[in-house]
């Protein structure tokens, strides 16, 4: 649920890395903005092998949503959301099988800001070809997410996966106003650093689409941004003899691992997250999980 | 979680439905009373096929605890009872293999008196080899418990599964005072008659040992209790005349068949259960989850 | 929350007691049904102490809206529903200054059925002049609910109180699936025959508003319906020789307090709710709350 | 909850911005360390107006507690630090009334490093003379939290009143390893800088005791801490044109209140908590409860 380094789970941070106007070979990126739902959809895909090593991340698509919206409880604009993401779901699954579908909720129920996915799991409804499970996380169960849901696989025989998850991003702006729907599958607890098996179709046989969100920082990042903030200001005061000429021949990663290194080990063991992180994960769980409840009897009312 | 006909999960009840002295071919049972702890052990064994057809439970030991002491939060008692707890697991599987050991929480963590099982998994401890896992129930997740552990069994090929889970009783009185501990593994959900696949030797291809506790008992239980009563005062008041005729040439599972249906159809919606149900599955979990970490500790040690 | 004797907080179920075209001096009712929302609307008005005696309920309104759709968590009808309760709530406090309001969650949050109140708090948009609290219950604070609401009420001085709680029901059928609403007050934990001082006009020196849901009935009460299914059933196989002859001379409420005299001590400890409580209390909240929200916006609304 | 500024509710953090062994007239420090416990314990002791200057504080009795036992499970050193926390309960109530004690739970509930309060009051015994309350917090009930209590107070009449709550610390090591009892009350959020109205023996007329643990640092403590470690490194490496130069004439608040004004508006919504908040939560309220248990059923003994 966390970055190490200057790790993002969003594909379309990694494509911000990159200045605006400059092509990378192997990714596409077309950004729309809806004014009625305050909302910027991005599609980044990445098509090669090329794209894939820019980016970081397996070819794909990535369909990013972002609004502020997203945090709030009317009923309304969770409801314009949720319908935006079953259109999305529908979208991006339109070539596979969905007959019977697996809906899983990553994360640990019991630690808030990575409860989106069990929570999202609490709130689907049930029907024919239609299952769901949380699965734990590996402090929780002992068990690698991988294995659990392997082994319910070879079990159930679902045709497609959707996996929900809590997010790692780099931008404190990101936090929990971002869904993320991918073609890719999902790597639990990837921004942890621990080499954990993915869910993919490489490895569990069928099609999974993960549906992020983002919910914590880690403590660099806010020094990052602080201290960015100071050589803005310093920058157009001070000409010389300035912390800009110290960290100046540091490129961003370099600037970011070093604020990593200085932080101290207690501070490692924290995350940032929003004060009312409580009332946000209820809020999303329930816009997402209403986006997969109408993709579900969607997809059944056309299988009848 | 509940009982249809004269439906009980506890073997101790099903040996009470014959008289005291009489002996049961196949079946042994020995009752031992502990004054400290002011808690009766009754282990029922179930040695052959008569024995089987008798009690309608499947070969095997049943190890009942009844103490009042369940109920209650004291740290002491809990203690002991976790204990005794402990030396009964460590006897039921004295010649079982127990290296790898899965643990099970049957239920539904959103209905209190079925999270005996999920709650009991929130306190267990784990450590290399001890996994578990609160898979939920059918209505949560679509799938049928056995699907989702045989999945789990799979993947991790432990030596033991130990499941925990809610159980039916028939006398209001075993209600939150008793543990039972078998061998015999279990199907979930037994009591409501669905004629599901148990976890068992025979279905998972591994020792699996069940601990429950009874939570709830029918409407039609106290319908029957409450006639009971009522016929034993008529009986010792009016000679002729009464209701003993009507319903005297009733066996007692007649006549609680007879109640059975007699019950409105709202009223077989509902459950009876402790008033303070909420705080007794708190502690009811605590005191199992001890217990069962005990265990797990002890049975390392003996590994090193 | 429950009842002892033939109690019941329903005024509605008081005036079932007698025959439906006797007209009782002092009450009187009115009776509507809703095709669209499948639900009946109940208005039963004691108007003097006639009434009152007879009713064993204070002077007043008492609005009750029944329907099984309340159970239930589709979004459509529990907007209707809500839209209901408002209009009940502005009619009902017609004449009543209402610029302040102090709502109250009554019952034990910890408890699964008697947590009504402290839910639908959770749900209630605070604003200016709009206030909340949950007070707990005796077992949890030590303090008496009026006490502490008392004491509230002399520092935030509000013009009107609105209470929501759990209540007691005689009919299973109203389970769940009845709210009743009036002017009169509440005395909390009044079923439990606990004589406790109300809130209300008289103690508290506010217009006191309750809303409240039965969400058990006692063990009695299955008892009591079942040998009145028996004795219906007895009554045309039979002519002579039967049960109806032994209880034949005792009156209803007679009856009831036989059975509840032959309850077990045990089963007087335990109570009788739905199987999916945990669900219902979830979905009635969320319908009272948006109810009172909407109440609480319309009476700022015309403040402006 | 937080602090703005260099804001510290622990009088300890106060003291240490001083040398170690300058004497602040008005201020006496006492320090022991207990090997067995890993416990430190440091009482400040503010003894006149010129202290209370010095350290921002009201006059009184600070008692701190610090182990990092605090945050773990162990039941052993739970109980060994609740035994603590009762004979320092003792010794700081040795001279106050304390016949019908009221304990009070500050904080949200839903909000879960701010939810210590209501949690540990969820573990009170109650019993004759003891009461507990939790008043829930302004965002869930719009009444100031001191009002709720006066109003209790006003009815109740207790002699002492005991509030618990989470606090904010200006030393990342600091959080949820540290326990702070006083006998000057506590402003409730007072951290958050609104100008609330506090808990103490002049607005409510009792003696109140306070029992505070560290939950959260703000962003800019992050900031801070892991800037001071860059200038340490960049001292020992460079001896001229650095950062150190830019930010040298900065006192410490000054170089703190930068970073803060410093941090983006997003970051100021959230905190920098410990990823295990949640368990921790949980460990932390049993230990506090059940110190306070001990310390109700010491003072209830003595007065039979």
């Amino acid at each position: 649920m966390e970055n190490k380094n200057i790790y993002t789970d969003l594909a379309l941070e990694e494509r911000e890395r990159f200045k605006k106007n400059v092509e990378i070979e192997g990714v596409k990126i077309d950004k729309k903005y809806d004014k009625n739902l305050k909302m910027t959809t991005t599609v980044v895909d990445i098509i090669n092998k090329n794209g894939e090593k820019a980016m970081g991340k397996p070819m794909g698509s990535y369909i990013t949503m972002e609004t502020r919206q997203l945090k709030n409880a009317q009923e309304e604009s969770r409801r314009n959301i949720a319908e935006k993401l079953m259109s999305h779901l529908l979208e991006i699954t339109k070539n596979k099988k969905k007959n019977k579908i697996l809906i899983v909720g990553l994360g640990n129920s019991q630690a808030t800001p990575d409860a989106l996915g069990p929570r999202t799991i609490d709130n689907i409804q049930i029907s024919d070809e239609i299952y769901c499970i949380s699965p734990g996380v590996l402090a929780q169960t002992g068990m690698e997410t991988y294995s659990v849901i392997k082994g319910i696989v070879n079990e159930i025989n679902p045709d497609l996966i959707i996996a929900i998850d809590s997010l790692a991003a780099r931008n404190v702006r990101r936090i929990t106003t971002t869904i993320q729907l991918t073609d890719t599958g999902i790597t639990p607890g990837s921004g942890i650093g621990n080499h954990r098996k993915g869910l993919n179709k490489e490895t569990l046989g069928k099609d999974v689409i993960a549906i992020g969100v983002p919910m914590v920082v880690s403590g660099a990042t806010i020094v990052n941004d602080t201290m960015e903030n100071l050589l803005h200001i310093l920058a157009t005061v001070k000409k010389e003899n300035d912390i800009s000429n110290i960290l100046g021949n540091y490129t961003e990663q370099e600037k970011y691992q070093l604020f990593e290194e200085l932080l101290s080990e207690e501070t490692e063991q924290m995350y940032v997250t929003p004060k009312d992180i409580d009332e946000i994960v209820e809020n999303l769980s329930k816009t997402i999980s209403h986006g997969l409840n109408l993709f579900c009897s969607n997809v059944s009312a056309k299988l009848i």
